[in-house]
């Protein structure tokens, strides 16, 4: 059964502080490597093994119907009940992209035609980079995944700025009404502090 | 001392199995998570730590001086003696604006204004997904760190192409100087199969 902290529990799995070497199981040491690093890395003392942690991409898309945008009410933490676009982790062997693709598929079973690179914003404080496509949606039907508990279309007027999940959805969503009133799409790139 | 191969070895280590649970040392099981998950990941059948691998991100700069270029010619592993943007993996903590300029000191010694960001380029092959942006040289003096053997202004007629390390580099490299010549900079997205 899918439980509803999956995608939260990921990520504290994912920041939890790495204790044992992943090649052999010994306990690690924090220590600068001697190879020109200049920050602390766990090592391990019996195979050597140097362990580096990297920021994560989370990609998702703008799904559009119309002047309507679709949103997806979470049905998992953090911010359940929030609303939000739909988003994931980028997985190993797929493109940005591709995964903006799948997660849509996977979060609102919205049937989509990927169109370009429409936001890149970072959020350093979680070790996060947030990327957005715009998405022409072929259909009005919706069939959300576990992770939703509903999918629905919103006009900009009618957007629940209260309960958008996160800054960077509700940033991509200014930018792309904006862009959308002009007439013209351009592509944004941001930090959230 | 500073080895020859630190970034390649950093590249190896990051992506060579995992054996063993980060948290507490167990041997891993390959196995498909039970919360709607659909791919196998390493877990530990002791503390039930579930561990996911994710694509990296390599963050550069395309330092500009006039109609010319910064190169780097490579004193590391893959593609020793090859000509490269400056640019590394995105770390911890910081933007990837942030992470560009570190790699750019680091690499060349350039004195750099930062701006806008450039291309974003997937290597999904090997789990990728390479950022430059444009930035302008506030200097024509450069100061090479041990990871480059030396750091040399092009124009694009004096370009080495046949010498550039990586592809995303020369996708990067051939869409700043068309753009330049235009007289216009866009934003490239696109893929390396």
């Amino acid at each position: 059964m899918p439980g509803p902290f999956s995608l939260y529990t990921r990520f504290i799995m994912q920041r939890s502080p790495i204790k044992h070497c992943r090649n052999c199981g010994e306990a690690v040491v924090y220590l600068i490597p001697d190879d020109g690093d200049t920050k602390p890395r766990a090592i391990c003392p019996a195979c050597e093994t140097i362990h580096y942690e990297n920021p994560l991409n989370v990609v998702g898309t703008v799904p559009y119907w119309g002047d309507k945008v679709l949103l997806c009410k979470r049905n998992i933490e953090p911010r359940r009940g929030k609303w939000t676009l739909p988003a994931g982790f980028l997985e190993l062997g797929e493109t940005t992209a591709q995964g903006a693709a799948r997660e849509t598929l996977e979060e609102a079973g919205a049937q989509i035609e990927m169109e370009g690179l429409f936001s890149v914003i970072n959020v350093a404080r979680v070790g996060q980079v947030h990327m957005f496509y715009r998405a022409r949606l072929l259909s009005d039907h919706f069939d959300p995944g576990h992770e939703t508990i509903e999918a629905q279309l919103y006009a900009e007027s009618e957007i629940p700025w209260e309960e958008i999940a996160f800054r960077t959805v509700k940033e991509t969503l200014e930018r792309f009404f904006a862009d959308q009133q002009r007439g013209s799409f351009g592509f944004y790139a941001g930090d959230i502090n």
